[in-house]
């Protein structure tokens, strides 16, 4: 028996493939729609609006050993680091555990309540894949967005499953999934939809 | 109860949005992979290969009172009509009924076995939505494709129902689902996976 976690990456999208919307800022963390909307009121509106029937898929976002995230889902790059910004997750984040944020400029590890703490990591996504797995132990890895650094991850083809939840709404603009990254081959291991979401995961063959 | 029909496309297409390749021929009707492959032997593998596992979704893509589609789908454009051309699919087409063709250039309608006819039409999509409304009665109308035509029939609100079936890769390049398209809110009816395809049907509200 093979107890090995695996690499995954749960990811809000458009029927037309967008992450993100336009703009990113601090009122809008992963952009805006055409309409002048936050993107994530759409993209994730089955989270905030559907939590109940979709419970598992929630709940599986944040299982996870360890996670790896973009300087910018971390939050807004001005520069320095601003260090009484702790994220947009509150005192509490959810993800009760080791968090590798990707970026150029060090800072101190930052421990919040709930067993989330944030390490930042100057030298690259080989680097934040060998602390998390040391971290994570038998447990799986997930790479938590934003949109740059997912593909970053699938083009050094370090991912081995691929979580979709599809928003029913095309954006039109914004970040793409996939941009940049090679043709793959992927293998349907389930899908699920219910009234504002449909679920689908993929397997990534190594 | 309103027996009308609805307009609906079925489209065949990767994860990451793609409806064909690139380089159209008639070696490669909608087009090649970056490996070179036909792309229909990979976003269409599930018709071929697993037929009785995708029954219903097989049958429903040709249940329609009439049919539209784009020159291109009809056959590959050389300037004038060779009228030996006879569409891609031999004496019989999987139709059964009448299929409308948009295009530029006039040509005698085409009657081939089973009850597929294929008519010319060369005064625009209204045009081409008119005629197939009245051909259909009640009937359901199918935009066929390619892509752009699907795209202009969405760009204009002509469509209620789009049925993808999304086969498990990337392409990376080729004609996209939604080019030049406004955003659009969607409704998701149903959505189903097999092992070579993920079936989804949206409704589109007018």
């Amino acid at each position: 028996m093979d107890a090995m976690g695996i690499v995954k990456s749960d990811l809000g999208i458009s029927v037309d493939g967008f992450v993100a919307g336009t703009d990113q800022s601090l009122d809008f963390p992963i952009g805006k729609t055409a309409d002048g909307v936050p993107a994530h009121t759409v993209l994730h509106r089955w989270m905030f609006e559907a939590e109940a029937e979709n419970q598992a898929e929630a709940d599986a976002i944040v299982d996870a050993g360890a996670f790896i995230m973009g300087r910018n889902m971390f939050g807004p790059d001005r520069g320095e680091w601003d260090v009484s910004w702790t994220g947009w997750w509150g005192d509490d984040p959810p993800y009760h555990g080791p968090v590798f944020v990707l970026g150029h400029r060090p800072r101190p590890p930052l421990e919040l309540q709930g067993g989330t703490t944030f390490h930042f990591v100057t030298d690259g996504i080989e680097s934040a894949m060998r602390q998390a797995g040391e971290a994570a132990g038998d447990c799986d890895i997930s790479i938590a967005g934003g949109a740059s650094t997912v593909n970053q991850f699938l083009a050094a083809g370090l991912i081995d499953e691929l979580r979709l939840h599809i928003a029913p709404l095309t954006l039109g603009a914004g970040e793409r999934l996939f941009d940049g990254v090679a043709p793959l081959n992927l293998e349907t291991v389930s899908s699920r939809s219910t009234s504002l979401v449909t679920h689908v995961v993929y397997r990534i063959p190594r």
